[in-house]
């Protein structure tokens, strides 16, 4: 299978930094989010799109790698991939500094699509998520 | 009138500063609404009871004085008072320092009550929420 | 005398949001300080360098008028003008929706220079900042 | 070896929700760290006490598993166990409900003393903290 990838490029803001100078860890968690809505763009299925076809898709599960800090203004590119989608959304995420290419953080988010209108978790992700990777992944095979 | 007042005690977290060393000036937002969210909870109507009786109040003014900077672990006060309620929710808080009482910030904000079918602003406070603070001046003021 | 403005475009996340479904009135300050950032870098005095010169600029003022709520995936520019800065750094936000031209937002700000060293206010702003500011007026104005 | 255990008390705020009407993920990281300082704050050494001793202590790992969602004034209680000292500091969180003791989420951070003036990473904890965690085990084990 081919993944799909997208790379989304941002800024560390001022607010974004503690007191030690550099981007407070849980600050990464809007980074990650911002990234992972590029890639869910790509496929043509945003939060509007999930909540209009009747799912919420809530992260269930987060894992951040810390490796090197980030620091006020740079620039960096979150490299992010799809990795499962058939029975959630599994997403890897790869922070470089957009300039050097350093390696700065590694990140993976798990999400379970939980149908509103009766709360329960689906263990098969719904169509109207699944019908769209797959034409995406059929367009960028061939 | 006697006003309504209210005293709200939090404390100053590591994620609140910023690479100055001090809380970033934007996370007082976050104080001023627990403050203000412990007026209503005095009040006796919430945010759920607002929403409950078809009330949305965005916030629409804020106005903060940043006197002397807060650090990390420094217990506040916040001294939150309802100046206004017939037309609007119109609050003042006073932040001090807990233990020595040295003046730190100055803030306002303003809410109006939207009714939430029509979307329309209301240029008087919904019974509602007055029916409470009257009931309330007058225990006060006995 | 000719202001000096910069237009800042960003788009409003989903982390922005609140229950009420719009943007919280909290986050605006962090696009300010975006749009604010982006002002100083085309001055040329950014926050290293400020911190460089030996000064810190805290925001003292802080003045938010809310006129229509901001959505997710809502596109926004912000049209930042510097309005004083000879004793201090005040600067005029307007926030419109991108595509209509809709006015959502209005706000200010002003920051004083602090001596890091000293820990004083100055009631003049340094030459470091106003230098930069009177070259970019005078080239402004041809 | 008997763990350190520290419970930390909150309540979810309005703007810790989201536009699903539930607590944003992100936000957790907040909760969090307030409950590991407190735990820190027990042992003794806390993020003031780090930077006087010469290090800093980075979060280098994250994990948060979301079990059920948190709403707007939920009172939650966070279990915060200190599992690993010797050479970084590992903890792990057990969110419940404050009132009933329902599971909510799980939670683990790594964080590894960096050198401040050399910048290296301590594959060791340095004693000023170690010694700490010890007389506080010794104590809480008679």
């Amino acid at each position: 299978m081919t993944h799909i990838t997208v790379n989304y490029k941002t800024v560390v803001s001022f607010y974004d930094t503690d007191s030690m100078g550099v981007a407070w860890h849980g600050h990464y968690v809007r980074f990650l989010e911002d990234a992972r809505c590029a890639l869910l763009d790509v496929i043509g299925h945003d939060y509007n799109d999930m909540k209009a076809s009747g799912y919420a898709w809530p992260v269930v599960q987060l894992h951040v790698k810390y490796m090197k800090p980030l620091i006020f203004k740079q620039k960096i590119n979150i490299k992010t991939t799809l990795v499962e989608f058939e029975n959630c959304i599994k997403v890897t995420y790869l922070i470089t500094d957009a300039d050097t290419g350093d390696k700065l953080s590694k990140a993976e988010t798990m999400q379970m699509a939980v149908h509103v209108d009766s709360g329960e978790t689906c263990m098969v992700s719904p169509p109207a998520f699944t019908d769209k990777v797959r034409v995406l992944l059929k367009r960028t095979c061939k």
